[in-house]
């Protein structure tokens, strides 16, 4: 008998037909001898729905009241859940909040982290047979404040709970087969991996992957806990995310996903004085404002003054640019928007020189230019015009053999 | 300077002008030097909504995580409102839901009563010029389990806010301009009654005049708090709901109101065996169901058996029905439904005899049958075909000379 934590997203509680689905998979999972949490999302499309009225009544909602107005959507979906399961067998579910199960956070609205989760409730009510249904995406601060861990946040609820209480695996359960080399839709050749290890998934997310949240696979690695993403429509294995000692000859393949990120924002800084602390001012302001900066560039000096470029996420342009204007001086500020980061990923790459050139040779030849470019041990990235996202990535997926 | 309670029904609620229009009145009312506190129900169609997803997962979803779904919809108004105060004022809002601001009931779910609020985190958010922007219709039991109030909790939350921090009125926004003499759109010579007194109002509140919730109505009246019913669409005055005492002269009119009340079910038990505790039996069952029961008729036994009729909600039919079924015996159980009861309401009627005659008279010259009759010192209610609703109220506005 072991402990499986269930994670179903906003498709997987889309419908009342699916809802119904996942109370069958619960109940099922539980009549095989096994103890089963269910964590979920908000229903497909509400969080948008709510995003979009609170955008029409205060155009910049970053703050408390944003994450309380959010976090309704995660409550719903955990009612009609809980309510389906004690349909097929009364009173086996009982639906949670983030704050009835103790999941404490700090308080850095619409991207808290979760600091602890107090397991004392949830404890009680598995040992009973009861199935726990609990709100992803959201937490409670120290002072009682509803807050919400960013978007995708429900697979850091899942992976979290699933570590604090010590389960065997935590099953993310999307309207995909598992994690694809590259997104099926931009490239038909996409296959299907059967194992991947938690860097590589780690990279492909934070790429723009939208299978999992890069934090919840972070913390999946840091205590080791196994991750099953797979589809909720069918019964078939999906994809394991492990720790890469488990892959062993796996890792062989050089180059094993592409990934892609739209809706990038390029900040280009000219003008800026070339003096020590000016860097850490300018990206200290902007992680005070909970502004995730992705790519950084800065180019050497010129008579005391250098340029400095980074890229930000479409949805922090307006917060990042309010940031910036305070900076006052000569600075010259200028935005690029509707671009696009395309990426490959690969435990191998570092040992394998000449990859790099390789990606930079095969756009090049489809007549992508780069604006940008970014490299760690396992991926690199390269910035490019968003028209051409598509195109990219199947460039590179055919050019590196993945097919 | 005084502390005013401004509850917002859903109508007042129901797109993001009318959230907007919200703010602007609470933050007029705060520039005027009043503090002012702020309640919400969802968004209309909001719970309405919810009732349906639930029902097509859970076709009798009385229970706690159906309180916890529906409280979701409160939840994302608070959210939205205090979005929209402080995009004009910034900061000024901050929203709470049942259990941030320590609304305590007890755990019955869906018709739970409040025992206790702690105005703590109120009066210092108050004193700090927050306008707090609470969410009406939940609270938390004593088990950290989110509660629902019934249908129109919202005017009880408000109404047991006002009285907890001793405001001096409860404002009541709807979408119409005050209580009136019956329905406007049943009774178009219907007049805006000015004042009125806590008891005629329960009658109104009770038999179906939807403006206010009957407990709201009795926990106003225990406290003396005054609940002032107006429009959200203008400044004009509405309807003073206030102790008889300071109504005076005003109690003259014999019937101020004619109320209805459509989807009432009779149910008709027949072979009843006439023995001590029978009744208590049978309403004890229902009343544990949390059912409530509104007229109950019994005849004269004969041989040993009697006839009990009584009439419950459209909505608690299927319910009822199953409590009903486990008397067993030869007890045989007929339900009408499609009823509607229709009543006249008025301080001064306990001192007129004729009153009761004149209405069975208006209503028998009307060809309108009268299935029950049921009074009180202050109305008397006929239970008749629910297709002769509208008509029934017509024809006693102007008999009793209304208009």
């Amino acid at each position: 008998m072991s402990l499986i934590v269930k994670k179903f997203g906003g498709t997987s509680v889309g419908s009342i037909e699916r809802i119904q689905n996942v109370a069958r998979l619960a109940l099922k999972a539980q009549k095989k001898g096994d103890k089963v949490v269910v964590v979920v999302s908000a229903m497909a499309g509400e969080t948008n729905r709510l995003v979009g009225l609170a955008k029409k009544v205060n155009p910049i909602p970053d703050s408390r009241d944003y994450d309380l107005l959010l976090a309704s959507g995660e409550q719903a979906a955990v009612g009609l859940v809980s309510l389906a399961l004690n349909t097929l067998k009364p009173f086996s579910g009982r639906g949670f909040l983030g704050y009835q199960v103790g999941i404490y956070t700090d308080s850095v609205y619409s991207k808290a982290r979760i600091y602890k989760i107090n397991t004392q409730v949830l404890k009680k009510e598995i040992a009973k047979g009861v199935i726990p249904v609990i709100a992803g995406f959201q937490g409670m601060d120290l002072e009682n404040n509803i807050t919400t861990l960013g978007r995708g946040g429900s697979d850091t609820s899942a992976v979290a709970i699933a570590i604090a209480l010590g389960a065997q695996v935590c099953e993310i359960y999307t309207d995909v087969d598992g994690v694809f080399t590259s997104d099926p839709r931009v490239c038909p050749e996409a296959r299907k991996i059967s194992h991947i290890s938690y860097e590589e998934m780690m990279e492909l997310a934070g790429l723009g992957a939208k299978v999992l949240q890069i934090r919840s696979v972070e913390l999946a690695a840091k205590f080791n806990m196994p991750i099953h993403v797979r589809s909720s429509f069918h019964t078939g294995e999906g994809t394991m995310v492990v720790s890469k000692k488990l892959l062993g000859g796996l890792e062989k393949v050089v180059v094993s996903g592409i990934a892609s990120d739209s809706a990038q924002v390029k900040f280009s800084l000219q003008n800026v004085p070339d003096r020590p602390g000016m860097a850490a001012g300018i990206f200290g302001a902007l992680a005070k404002a909970a502004i995730d900066v992705d790519i950084i560039v800065q180019d050497i000096p010129t008579a005391g003054k250098l340029s400095l470029s980074f890229t930000v996420s479409g949805t922090d342009q307006l917060k990042a640019a309010r940031v910036l204007k305070k900076i006052g001086g000569a600075v010259r500020i200028v935005q690029e928007k509707d671009l696009a980061k395309v990426s490959i990923v690969g435990v191998g790459m570092q040992h394998h020189p000449g990859v790099a050139a390789k990606m930079f040779e095969l756009l090049a030849r489809a007549q992508i230019n780069i604006k940008l470019i970014t490299t760690s041990e396992i991926k690199i990235s390269c910035l490019i015009d968003g028209a051409l996202e598509k195109k990219a990535v199947r460039v590179l997926h055919r050019g590196f053999g993945l097919g």
